[in-house]
């Protein structure tokens, strides 16, 4: 299948809510029909761990019963969302794509999956997750390509989204796992503002934040902003706010163009599709500034240049403790990948930790110093079409990044600032996303200039 | 059994590394001496929720064979350290004095308890929480009076060291229940700075953090740091630093007295010894300022007069979600405190946690600020001997504080500011504690203080 953004339509609930409402549909229907899209795409894209079929219909079934009598608990009342395996669901095993968590299915609901619930949203399966949120791939296929990765580590929640089996999908992102899958596959995805949804049990690490995938942008806000409401966001942060509905597109004035790490090993049909549609900025009437524009601007590229070692480092130490402890119980619990990861993570000194995190607080004082030049960043959300991957080869070393490079994605993990990918490039007959960066706190800011790129700049197709 | 301050001798270890070096004494050896006292005191004190003493003795000659062979892990290699039934243990069940979690026995370590075995510790068995760190008293009595709380939630670990059971042991605070069971037991705690040792898999609530109960300012310092250079702080934080070994003592010049909001509800006899207490750091040359003597200390106290109130709406906040679970899962699994607590939060919106947050962080600021008027603030630990508690009357309402009032601990959790507890005064033959209080990071600051307040100042005693 050849991607072609110009006339890919993912699933979309929002615009359907005026049918729920007249009775000329209903979020049961909506189920049964992204059940027989699962039917017919799952066995190649592999999107999902664990299919709650039973409950969703039950869920569904009460859904369309509060739209029949127009009391709906909230605007996606009723809508299908698939949850990144790493998340605990009460219904629903959570194995995290781990030996070691095997049959693991504590009866609790991870605070956004709670959250969904109370807006009546339809908890519906597991998506695939990376081993443990890392890089060791799941079975999901890229639905543009079985030969290559859908990105990880939140590979099913954006697979399930590009297949159209889903209209929104949670994801988790500690270096580049919401973003870099989105972009891979073609969709839309929010990696909110650093602690912006509340992780509820998963919070051992600096970075990790609960993202949503969506078809649509109007969809995306909704869940991201019905999820926040109720939950809130991390503890002792304010959490995502912004309007109860979907912000209106905004066009941008001026926008900072980021080079980034990833800038030297981008390849040349990638960077002509992103110089065209950078063009097609400029022609707008919309002022792009780079670093030889602005010293400031130079100060930040510099401070996000080692970002994927300074965000592996923060990760690294971070899970040690916990993937020791894992592997102690569970001798066979972990990959070698997995197990490779660890061996550096207990390389570490506190003190290397302590150094990575002053890298991280300076590179963020970098990006807050740029907030009066423009109205948001945008750079790559991945450098070039997905990869190609058919595993490891039985005994030659281990591939070093299998679900695709996060260079493009480590400035916004480490700066914990709001990034938003769409699919606005076509390379090769592949997506290739492009993000919007925001400051921190600016989720709602980068979603109404998304929304105005969405709806008023053509995709860029190249071969 | 009258408590004095000058004659009490707590259990110690530091003292006995010399003996560990020359063979005349031996970790095993002092390990059984550790399982007499609690032989003959555990039937009244109730300590501890599990012991584990087959496993402390093989620890406890593993290390007796290091010291043998001259290769101790760490000064505190040998030394037998409880820990809060909140925080997992490989070898032990968490079962957090709740009903929910009656056999709950996750074969993993905290990241603090993992960091203890390397350095060598002895991990010898889980002290007594109140349930799940709230409100609901465990079984354990003042060592003391048993007629009187502890204090909570780390009732265990602050009873084990008056009883002199252990000499160190794990608490966790995060309103005041680190710091008010030592005070009420008449032993040293410190609650580090938020986020100074790793709090592991218990990382939902905001200001929860990890703290140690000793009965020496040398092992309090020895454990925590030697916790922190294992494992570090919670993450993105620096985690606790400072000098590898106790700080040398070090004299105050000035010292910012804290009323807090305890001040007006202060028993005549506590009021009176503290005052006694300030005499005699008058008397020693120290400079002593109050709320009357500079506005920034009273915008300080201002900013703290209500610190319960917030201190409670950012904590049933973030433990609504997760109660709710609990109480879905196992409907008869919660206590009624704990139920009247949830519907609390459950009352709450996520306005009232933001407008708690923004309370919290504008008291941060204004602490900051008195940073150069004084080396510390000195308060009461809490207001008043331990209160009576012989449990609820059936039929009538719930006892308010069945484990005391943490009006004089609000203030440093909400500050996010290291508190150390020293056992100065006696008021009618029962412990006060009295509280240093430093800035952020300053962990090692308030240890040196309280060491030279500890060595040259007299405790009070008063009927």
């Amino acid at each position: 299948m050849t991607y072609d953004p110009k006339t890919f339509k993912a699933l979309t609930y929002y615009d359907l809510l005026p049918r729920f409402r007249d009775g000329t549909d209903n979020p049961r229907a909506y189920l049964e029909r992204a059940i027989e899209t699962i039917a017919a795409r799952e066995p190649v894209v592999k999107a999902f761990a664990h299919l709650n079929e039973a409950g969703a219909r039950a869920a569904a079934d009460a859904s369309s019963a509060r739209w029949k009598a127009g009391k709906p608990l909230s605007p996606i009342d009723g809508m299908p969302v698939a949850i990144k395996d790493l998340l605990e669901t009460k219904d629903m095993p959570t194995e995290m794509n781990c030996e070691a968590f095997r049959g693991n299915f504590p009866k609790r609901d991870n605070a956004a999956v709670w959250a969904l619930r109370q807006a009546g949203a339809v908890v519906f399966g597991k998506a695939v997750t990376a081993e443990l949120g890392g890089t060791q791939p799941g079975p999901t296929t890229n639905p543009w390509d079985p030969a290559r990765t859908p990105g990880g580590s939140s590979s099913g929640s954006a697979a399930a989204i590009a297949a159209r089996m889903v209209p929104a999908a949670l994801g988790t992102q500690v270096g580049g796992s919401v973003i870099r899958p989105a972009a891979y596959c073609g969709t839309l995805a929010l990696k909110p503002t650093q602690g912006g949804i509340n992780r509820g049990e998963r919070q051992t690490t600096s970075q990790s934040t609960t993202g949503v995938h969506a078809g649509s942008i109007e969809d995306l806000w909704q869940v991201a902003i019905e999820i926040a409401r109720r939950c809130g966001g991390d503890p002792g942060r304010p959490g995502l706010i912004g309007p109860q509905s979907p912000p209106a597109a905004v066009k941008p004035e001026r926008l900072i163009v980021l080079e980034t790490e990833g800038w030297a090993d981008l390849d040349a049909p990638s960077k002509t599709a992103f110089g065209m549609l950078l063009d097609q900025l400029r022609s707008a009437g919309i002022t792009l500034l780079g670093r030889e524009d602005h010293p400031w601007i130079e100060a930040l590229e510099q401070a996000v240049s080692k970002g994927r070692a300074t965000c592996n480092a923060v990760t690294h130490w971070e899970n040690r403790w916990y993937q020791r402890n894992l592997l102690d119980q569970f001798p066979n619990g972990l990959s070698e990948r997995a197990k490779n990861t660890l061996a550096k993570a207990e390389a570490m000194k506190v003190e290397d930790y302590r150094a990575a995190l002053m890298e991280r607080a300076a590179a963020q004082h970098r990006h807050a110093a740029i907030a009066p030049l423009a109205d948001a960043a945008i750079t790559l959300s991945c450098p070039g079409p997905a990869p190609l991957w058919a595993g490891d080869t039985p005994g030659k070393p281990l591939a070093p990044r299998p679900t695709g490079d996060f260079v493009f994605n480590a400035p916004s993990s480490m700066l914990f600032a709001p990034a938003l990918t769409m699919p606005l490039l076509s390379v090769g007959g592949l997506p290739v996303g492009v993000q919007l960066m925001g400051q921190q706190h600016e989720d709602a800011r980068i979603t109404a200039l998304a929304r105005w790129m969405l709806g008023s700049v053509g995709a860029v197709i190249t071969r």
